[in-house]
Parts: C-alpha cells; structure tokens; sequence
C-alpha cells in the first residue's frame, strides 16, 4: 500500500470528520484534534500492508482501478486500531503509547490545564472511551464506503464482522486472563496463545488478508493460502512484541523497559517461564509477587525469566511460525500453478522478517 | 416496529453473536450473557418505533417485503443505545441502571465473587468499555445487513453515519460542558440545548426516523417533516427527562431521586435555575456547592431549583416543542397532499404525547 497515498487519504478523511464535530461545537476540535493526531502520528501501519497483500494475492488479476477504495478500507483498518489501542491504555492504566502520554493522560493534562471542574483522571478516562468510540464508528463509515466503491460490500461484510468480534473477544479474554494471575502454568500457556491468536494474529495480519483478497474477488484457494500465513505469522508477530515488551530498548519500543512485566501482562513468555519454575517454589514466588505490581524491579523479573529458557523457547517457537507461514503462500493448486501471487509473496515475506526479526 | 418480533430478532440476532464469543473462548459466556441480558431486558425500544414510522411514512407506498430487514436496523439502533448507555453509565459512575446494577458495577461484583485478581472497580470499568464498544461494533453489522437486505446502504449510509458521530459527539459535548461547572449562566443554557439536540434529539428521534425513511426510499418533503418533528419533540424528550431524573418517581424512573443532581448532570432545568439565581448569590452558591456532590441532598437542591419557577419555564419549552414538533407532521406537497401518511402522523403524535407526558 502506497504509504503517502493512506496517510493523505487518512488526513482527509479525519479532517472531513473533524469539521463533523466542529459544526456540533466548535469547542470540539481540540478533542478532535487528539484523535486526528493519534491516527497520523500512527504506527507501523501494518494492517494496511496486510490488506493491500491480501488484494493484490490473486495470481490472475488485480483490479488496480480500485486502488483508491482500497486506501479507505486502509484506513478504517488504522481507526480500529485507534480505537483498541486509546482503549487498551485505558484498561492497562498505560501512562505512555510511542512515547508521548496515552490519550487518557492528555486529555486528564488538558482538564487541569485549563482549571475545569471535576477530577481530571476520571475526565480523561471518560474522553478516551468516547474518542475510541468515535473512532470505531468512523471506521465502519470507511469500510463501508471504501467497499461499495468496490461493489465488495456482499464479499467482505462478513471478515470485517469476524475481525471486530474476534479482536474485541480477544480483549475480554485478555482482560479475563490477567485476571485469573493464579492459574496453573499449563493452562496459561494456551490462554496466552489463544489471546495470541484472536487479540493479534486474526486481527493484524489474518483478517486484513483475508480481507484484501475478498474485496478483489480472490479465488478459495488463494484466501485459504493468506489465512495460514496470517494465523502463523501474526503469532509470530505478537511472540517478538511479548520478548520486546520485557527486553527491548524503550527508544525503539516507546514504552519503559519491563512495562508489560509491571502491567502484569500474561504473555506465553511468562507462562512458558512459571511452568518451568514449577519445581522451584521460592523463584515461582518471587516472580509471581513482582508481577503486575507497579512498584516491582523490572530488571530483576527478566533476569528470573531468562534464566528459565524461556526466551529460547520463545524464539523458537517464532522461527518455526515464520517457517510455517511462509511455507504456505507456496500452495500450489490442481494445475501446479501458484495461489498467490508473486508480488504479495515477496511483500509478505518482508513483512514477515521484518516484523520478527530480533530488535535488542 | 411489532415489539415481539423485534424482540425475537434481537434474541436471534445475540445468541449467534454469543456463539461466536464462546467459539474464541467458552469462558467468554459470562460477558456475553450480561450484554445479551441488558440488550434483551431493553428500554421503551424508542429508537425502533421511530425508524418504523419513517420506514411507512411515505403516503404513496411502503414496501412491506423489508420487513424482517427493517428489524434488523431496528436490532442496531438497540445496540447502539446499550454501548451508549454502558459507557454512559462509566462515564457518570452510575451504579444502577433501570432498577439493576449498571454493567461496570455488574462485571466488578462477578470479579470480587470469583475470586480473580486485580481491582475488582477497574476490572468491572475495563470489561465494560469492550462490551460497549462490542455493542457499537455489531451495531454496524445489523445495520449494514438489514440495509444490504432493502438494498438501502446507498440511500441511508450517510444518515447511520451522521447519526453516530453526533450521538458521540454529543457526548462529548456534554463531558465538557459539564467539567465547565462555573460557566455563565446564559452559556449553560445554550450548552444544555446543544446536548439535548444532539446527544438526544438527533440521535434518539430526527435520525431513526430519517433513516427508515430513507431505506423506504421516501420523498425529500417527507424526510424534512419528519427531521422538522424529530428534532422537536426529541429535545422535548430529553426536557421530560431532566424533569423526571430530578422529580421523578425511582419506581419509574429506575434511578434514585434526585440522582442527575448528584452527579452534576448539566441539565436545562439547572441552567434555567442557575440563570434565575443570579441577583440572589447565597441560594446560588448553596446550589452550585451542592450540584455533582454525591454527599449532596438532592430534596433541599430540588426545592431551591423548583423555587425560582424553572420547572415552570421547562413545562413550557415541552408544550411548545410538541406543538410545533407535531405541527410539522401536517405538511402538504404542492398539490395539497399530506407528506407524512397517516398511518405514520398517528403513531408519531401517540408517541410525541405518551414520551412527554408528566409521570409524576
């Protein structure tokens, strides 16, 4: 996906909405301004990547006509993102996101700057949610329009639907087993992948393919290809993150080193280290009472993990997902022909390395 | 909208929604049945009945084929209202709703009973910021399938979107002007008009009954009646409202008495009061301290209220709104023909007087 063309695209479309809510009230714009700042600030864009590979995977055509439709589902793709990362703070009390303060904590800044009444955490809290709300409904508005300028409505309703449920799934079922932080480690282990797989590889890199390939009119075989891929990958994807969120340089990552450890984050990392401590109680302990408390020592919880193997456990689990999705956009069909096509080969696999690779 | 029917599609529409949460994870039940109950046990299905009488508002035809489509988009604007009100209710850290614990309170209590970790207050807050924002997201879906099914998205596309940003954006609009506690009198009665307008009107009234209308494919002179009634009697409404949420019976209502009064909802009434007390600082003052104080006593602030006659003002702007709310219904095209069938002005003006009349 042509990136300066989904950063205009992005950039007019919130514009277009800004002037919605301005003409509400004219004293909206600053909150606005917020969301519009967050969404072209943005991140990586991945799941725009993810959509155009998926669009351009049929080895037979593409019809690069629709090219600017595509770019307005791109960006409803960046809008529910949006929304689930200004909601994720607010679940997770993240202070930070890419390194400036999490919107809940510029909209509390904003409160007591300007003397309003009121307490001005519960103030941002409460504007976060409404602006990931506006965020959610804007991004329908742009799937949808993006998709009947496709005539693609019919073929696609159904994997924007199953990615919305299955993110938001995800997130209740995170949420959920954070908070069951005393189960045993076997059943935290495939909490932590099952979170994996809904939270993050649907909805990052399997359903964006996925649907990609649908609005274009992709063939079965192509579709089935792409998922297999995406469900691997995005595994992949979310393993480096969890081993970033313990080991990476905050200059790279954006949040404070060992962030994930004191917001009690429960990644397979952490599950795959407390079952290998099961014969050792006292270490056991002393992870469990670090973990998800503000005030615990970051440094001295990842020493505890990485002397497990843990991290090697971890790292091969992502070279093997890696090896396994890219094995599978080398399907062939009946005829000996190839279901994907090369241009979303070579784009994926960059995308693959790219997303996996070591980065401390 | 036939009320049984609605209710069955909804029941229909959640169990298969609840399939789809339980196939990502079966403990993912719990949090599906609390959303599924609130959105079943419902409210007075408002939005519903008036998308219908849009829908059979044009006196040349109605196509009754779309039916079982326009419930559908009747299910989604129920939808919408319970992410509404389930974020609302966190926003306004209301512990009840229609008589029963509101949903932050209801998932905070099942934590603290199951044991689980963490805070049992952000957890109940954290689950229903998902479940809000599930609401919201299967809302599109409802809507874009019942509208795909009349073959309607083109026509209405733009009013499901208007209808959301300013539902949202009201909502903002009334989290600030409500932060904005010590405002001008004259600046708090216009703020609390725009609220009303839309946070209420648009949303609750103006926009249903235009997007029935324009998913039946109605004529310009009929939607402008209607927008003309709905954006009357929808501030009407939310006048009626304020009334109630101050004098109301809790047995009716579903909220305690006086509870607005508590949580410093910025109301007409209270602009209208606040405007009236302007030559008498005491009472002024002993109000402004008491308004948003949960310790406050909301029988000796409801009598400082009714005493400077602004009961009386807003019993007036409800009599007036509605008159003219239902005078638009009687429009006539240039050839002296009604623009609103009468099957649709009966129902409008039963509900215009049964949604405005005193109960207490």
């Amino acid at each position: 996906m042509d990136a300066h063309r989904l950063q205009t695209v992005i950039a007019d479309e919130l514009a277009s909405r800004r002037s919605e809510l301005v003409a509400i009230d004219p004293r909206l714009a600053a909150m606005a301004d917020l969301l519009i700042e967050f969404v072209v600030a943005g991140g990586k864009r991945l799941r725009p990547e993810f959509l155009w590979c998926g669009w351009v995977a049929d080895p037979a055509a593409t019809n690069w006509a629709d090219d600017e439709a595509l770019h307005l589902v791109g960006a409803a793709l960046e809008l529910i993102q949006a929304c689930a990362l200004i909601h994720d703070d607010v679940i997770d009390r993240s202070d930070s996101r890419r390194g400036r303060p999490s919107t809940h904590r510029a909209i509390a800044k904003d409160h007591a700057g300007a003397g309003l009444a009121g307490d001005p955490d519960h103030y941002g809290v409460s504007g976060a949610v409404l602006l990931g709300d506006l965020a959610l409904a804007w991004a329908d508005d742009l799937y949808l329009a993006g998709a009947q300028a496709m005539a693609g409505v019919g073929r696609s309703a159904q994997v924007w639907r199953a990615m919305r449920t299955e993110v938001l799934g995800g997130q209740l079922l995170d949420l959920l087993t954070t908070a069951l932080a005393g189960a045993d480690p076997l059943t935290q282990v495939s909490d932590a992948m099952r979170v994996n797989r809904f939270k993050t590889a649907a909805y990052t890199v399997e359903r964006p393919l996925q649907l990609g390939a649908e609005l274009a009119g992709a063939p079965a075989g192509t579709v089935t290809a792409l998922r297999a891929y995406g469900a691997d990958v995005g595994v992949a994807f979310q393993l480096r993150d969890d081993l970033l969120g313990v080991y990476g340089d905050p200059l790279i990552t954006g949040k404070p080193a060992g962030d994930d450890l004191l917001e009690g984050k429960r990644t397979l990392l952490l599950a795959t280290a407390r079952a290998a401590l099961q014969g050792d109680p006292a270490l056991l302990g002393e992870l469990d009472d670090g973990i998800g408390r503000p005030a615990g020592d970051p440094v001295r919880l990842a020493a505890i993990i990485a002397g497990t193997g843990a991290v090697e456990v971890v790292e091969q689990q992502i070279t093997e997902l890696l090896r396994s999705g890219l094995a599978a956009l080398d399907a062939v069909d009946g005829a000996g022909a190839p279901v994907v096509s090369s241009i979303a080969r070579e784009r994926l696999a960059e995308l693959a390395h790219a997303a996996t690779a070591r980065r401390f």
